[in-house]
């Protein structure tokens, strides 16, 4: 029996964890529930009884693992320290530290969730059989993970890849989450896209499918009247597949990579929005035909966990 | 006698070079002309037998040392390649391959020259100390290098660190020379400051101290000028500041390194430039205190040698 390993991908809600083989093979995936009481001390816990009692039931022990990886969302700094994580409660603490000891000392290496989904798309997602890509998370908000030499670049503050709060648009007037002004999140996220879609609609008496939703218009809802043609609606992608554009842009004048892989909620609108995006790629980087390619996410959800674990294979 | 290591920085005029103990020590640096006739092919056997002389002159065998670095002024891929490096008339040669047959098989590295005097500012200058810095080169252009763990990030297309191409002025209308429009080096460079300059005031008829010059108003002159609180100068720094600050923002979200080194002729206004980048970096950035420093270069054109003899001693 070949040695296994471990990823866990710590949400909000659930807990996701995933056994594998060292190959990048998917032996089982299951989920916890994730209890944040009492600032989030029961989490880890939950996770190493849970991982015990699989381990278990397949006759596998902790020795036959060579180690656990972690997916938290937040900042964790380069000695595995997160001084704050708002969905889980914690503060000033040492998770993997933490999860090590309470699996008999295997070693375990955490990583923000972000950073650890694009680990997980180079091993076996959309951007597999490269050392260098970006990845760009579309989502709620804008998440991203710079991975170099097969290694995500978590930076020195905790601050790698933190794309979705680069300021892009100079014009804008609300502030996004993070307390800036004009970053990408604010306009290529879910909300972000159904926010430029209700200031279109705002700004004109112009016709428009996406006039049937009203304030309660999604990214998705968006993007399916772009995509059937709706003049209004593929103005609003416009405005999105030129920032992401952009930033792509400035990720390929900074580190270069092999590729660009897109992923999130917002994705699932698949090569129609990559072909937008693409367009604006190639207009902000006039100085070079040879450059990284785009293309999409393969992994969804499960990207986490293939991510996490993959941190401990190095 | 320790080993010594070898950098060499090609530029378009004059090959500068440096012959270095491992730790650092720069033992004796000279300069070769730069002979650009018939696609630069006499550039390295130049450069090779002038380093045997020095060599013999020292008593220094090849033996005795661990290799040469070498900066190149144009995109290097990751092999060595070199498809075209206009400043020197080379086109599709592998130079560090061909430096090395020129010296018995020493073991040659070569990088961009920009991406090299950030490897040559975190060894011995401003980045001393440092693991992960990026520098930004304020000269004609604007250049940069991309350094993580103690090495190049250059890039799998050879654009690692091509930072002064980001696009970050979207209402610019001239083209950059790379073909984009609203360049970081459009606005920064030392021409780009003087086109500022000129543009201020052109735009209207207050009166400035930097009337005096003209149109061939220098960079050193805005600078000095804005020192002297001159207050049209102080708004085209201002500008200048905010991009740059803007720039910052985008790597210490991206890469988040531990420092950045401000280089380069323009870099030599000093602490007074550093505080106006500053400022407008820490707009961009309200997502965390904890972050980059901006500090000045250290080791003014001799950046290059540095950074290419480091090269070798990985």
């Amino acid at each position: 029996m070949g040695k296994k390993c471990i990823g866990v991908d710590i949400g909000g809600t659930t807990v996701k964890l995933g056994l594998f083989e060292t190959d990048g093979t998917l032996l089982h995936k299951w989920e916890v529930t994730t209890r944040k009481e009492d600032g989030g001390k029961y989490i880890l816990p939950d996770v190493a009884a849970s991982i015990r009692e699989v381990l278990s039931q397949r006759g596998i022990g902790l020795e036959d693992v060579v180690g656990a990886g972690m997916g938290v969302p937040g900042p964790v700094m380069p000695d595995g320290q997160v001084e704050l994580c708002v969905n889980l409660g914690w503060r000033n603490m040492n998770p993997q530290n933490e999860l090590s000891a309470l699996l008999d000392g295997i070693p375990v290496k955490s990583g923000n969730d972000a950073n650890v989904a694009a680990l997980g798309e180079m091993w076996q997602g959309g951007g597999k059989g490269f050392s260098d890509i970006v990845m760009v998370t579309l989502g709620t908000g804008v998440g991203g993970g710079v991975i170099l030499n097969q290694k995500i670049v978590a930076g020195r503050h905790g601050l790698g890849g933190e794309i979705g709060h680069i300021h892009v648009r100079d014009e804008e007037t609300e502030h996004c989450n993070c307390g800036g002004v004009g970053c990408v999140e604010q306009i290529a996220s879910a909300t972000g896209i159904a926010r430029e879609a209700r200031r279109k609609m705002a700004a004109s008496d112009a016709p428009s499918a996406m006039r049937k939703y009203g304030d309660d218009i999604t990214a998705k809802d968006v993007l399916d009247e772009a995509k059937a043609g709706d003049q209004m609606a593929l103005e609003v992608v416009e405005i999105v597949g030129r920032y992401l554009g952009l930033l792509l842009a400035q990720l390929a004048l900074t580190v270069d990579p092999e590729m660009f892989v897109i992923g999130g909620g917002v994705s699932r609108a698949g090569q129609f929005l990559i072909d937008v995006i693409e367009k604006h790629y190639q207009f902000f980087t006039p100085i070079s035909k040879n450059k990284a390619k785009i293309g999409l996410a393969q992994l969804g959800n499960d990207a986490g966990i293939y991510g996490a674990a993959r941190q401990v294979l190095d």
